[in-house]
């Protein structure tokens, strides 16, 4: 007979989920109501608001995808791109990968923009992709790369595709809430993000929003949407306005009252105050890891507060070192992917996993089984850095 | 400024969601931790371990899909159905049409097999469609209609299809716990469910398993699955044996705690304990609706216990009689979809909700809302009866 399962509790700072605030999972766990129960309905709206607060858009079409993140993602693809589609795919790390699988997978053309894992996009390289291939359906592109901490120029990239008459459609899995994002301003057309990055919330469903332009191309498809849980012609009368709702799928009520909390906490902290709360911890913690010897692999001017890919001390066995940290501390950071596999640490301090207690944990502890392990570090330098830095 | 989100707590007797045990809420609740944390990945092997018990399976791939049962649906589809295939999809209600919705977006062809809503599918009907279509790779149909309350004979039609080299797709979203399921026996080849009926879990995710012969069918497919997402070869890695996962996408790792705990509860039970109470707890309501004066509207012998559709005494505003349920007493039943919308009432005894104070509390705001109403029922009938089968 198995018996219930009682995790022991741990500190999340690797790539997500982070760690979930007590308030939110408080909300997870109400009772299940009806998920066409008017209170549900008017739950709903109010997400939807507070999403488009979030994505700071005036979209319409700005909902919860019952599905995680990889799924908000297929959303996307599949209700704008067609077969026979020429789509640009930049790729600097796991997830633009991904989306060439998604273009693949609909019968279209990815056009590949490769650039080196952990740097930006090469705004350039995007210029010269949209010349040498005139008609191109849309620019696809990741805001925050999760595998190597990169965040890329959305404006301008957006811009670009704009002025060659293209599509963008933008994966935001770790940028929302954690670093700036203005849909509206900067022209997105197709954005998905995740909940369990820097909006603390559980994972398991994935904000979409797609501007009046995109909703068009998705109404005048040649073709049926291949999937139909991810049809956004029938989503939307699912998430429609005038408090009615078309029957569609069974939404998943309680992640949907988690989702709702976060977004209520996120306005109670104001989204450029929580951008700032990133960026200055951020600060603390790369002050820690430069004092103990480690480095950061991204460029200063294109690093994410939320995402820190730092460097392993040679000799080391990295993966020891995070079981280490997951059975003495209870703390987890992330492994590197990909590409980066064996060679990164991913430290995220996302959400409400960016605090400053731990970012003291986290460096005491790299310290102390660094140290212990006979690595060579500068021990005990990096809290007084981390320190001084949050004063 | 919104503010943090409190349902009114509810009695949910419609189709589902249904009643979520505070047990499985208070799991739901737990502290987030990751997907790769190896306690995660071992509570995920309980998961496994116990649907196999839940759908008398001894299945290898045997999953939660990371998504409502919809996607459950998709996912049967996607992975072992390929474009130019022929499909026998018996329709006798909604998700019957579902399923054929899926078969045309994959670009294969569906063979239609109607039967009126409410009643069965008819075996015979199969037969001749299997003899007609020679070479259909899979006949697919709903073992218990959600939107009708009719339940088919699943092992007679997957008889048939084996008989002529025919894969079989089962729906199991409503009986899985609640009522006869035997998969191995029955040699149902892949089969769907959900977590909101009978299992009383949280809404959201997917039950879904897969015999070695459909895999062998998904493993050799001329073309990759159409959905990154659903594809069990990417996902079958990720809930593969040996304690070893290979990324794919953040499992929903809270809904997995709930799922977990609504599992131990009916290991705790007795599957077949569950069934049980399921049917008597149906008569016992059966017994209060007769005598109330209202009808059953599926024959007696393919009547599902957990999800009774009844007739609506003639010149009542059934949404009417709906409201003033869920305003008056917090009582949730379910309208009729499609063909039947507006003709019958769909009151769900599923999971933790199928029990004895739901029968009375049901029966008596049916009584008492009806009686004043002045509908043509024999009021104060239906609580003496329901109470002499409980007995």
């Amino acid at each position: 007979m198995t018996s219930s399962f009682n995790p022991t509790p741990r500190t999340l700072m690797g790539p997500g989920p982070s760690d979930v605030h007590p308030r939110i999972l408080s909300a997870l766990g109400r009772p299940t109501i009806g998920h066409l129960d008017p209170e549900f309905v008017s739950m709903m709206d109010d997400v939807k608001t507070m999403l488009q607060y979030a994505f700071q858009t005036k979209n319409e079409l700005t909902i919860a995808v019952s599905a995680p993140g990889s799924a908000g993602m297929e959303t996307c693809f599949v209700n704008l791109i067609e077969a026979g589609d020429n789509v640009i795919v930049c790729q600097n790390g796991v997830f633009g990968g991904r989306m060439k699988e998604n273009v693949e997978r609909i019968g279209a053309t990815a056009i590949m923009v490769e650039d080196d894992w952990g740097k930006a996009v090469d705004v350039a390289k995007v210029e010269a992709a949209l010349k040498a291939n005139p008609g191109v359906k849309a620019v696809c592109f990741v805001h925050a790369e999760t595998s190597t901490g990169a965040a890329s120029d959305a404006k301008a990239i957006c811009d670009l595709a704009h002025q060659h008459g293209a599509l963008t459609i933008v994966d935001a899995v770790t940028s929302l809430g954690g670093s700036e994002l203005r849909v509206d301003d900067w022209g997105i057309d197709a954005i998905y993000s995740g909940t369990q990055k820097c909006l603390s919330c559980v994972p398991g469903i994935s904000p979409v929003s797609l501007n009046d332009r995109a909703v068009e191309v998705v109404k005048n498809r040649k073709t049926r949407v291949q999937s139909w849980f991810l049809d956004l012609n029938l989503v939307m009368g699912y998430w429609g306005g005038e408090g009615k709702r078309a029957y569609h799928h069974t939404a998943p009520v309680n992640a949907l009252y988690a989702l709702h909390e976060s977004l209520v906490m996120l306005q109670e902290e104001g989204l450029e105050n929580s951008w700032q709360r990133h960026h200055n911890n951020h600060l603390a913690l790369r002050a820690g890891i430069e004092a103990m010897g480690l480095q950061f692999i991204v460029d200063e001017n294109s690093r994410l507060p939320q995402l820190n890919a730092v460097t392993i001390p040679e000799g080391v066995d990295e993966a020891a070192v995070r079981s280490t940290l997951l059975n003495q501390f209870n703390l987890e950071i992330g492994a590197g992917l990909g590409a980066l596999a064996g060679k990164v640490w991913r430290i995220g301090l996302m959400g409400y996993s960016s605090r400053a207690e731990n970012i003291l944990l986290c460096l005491g502890a790299l310290d102390a089984v660094l140290t212990e392990m006979g690595a060579k570090i500068n021990s005990g330098a990096a809290i007084p850095a981390a320190q001084a830095k949050m004063k």
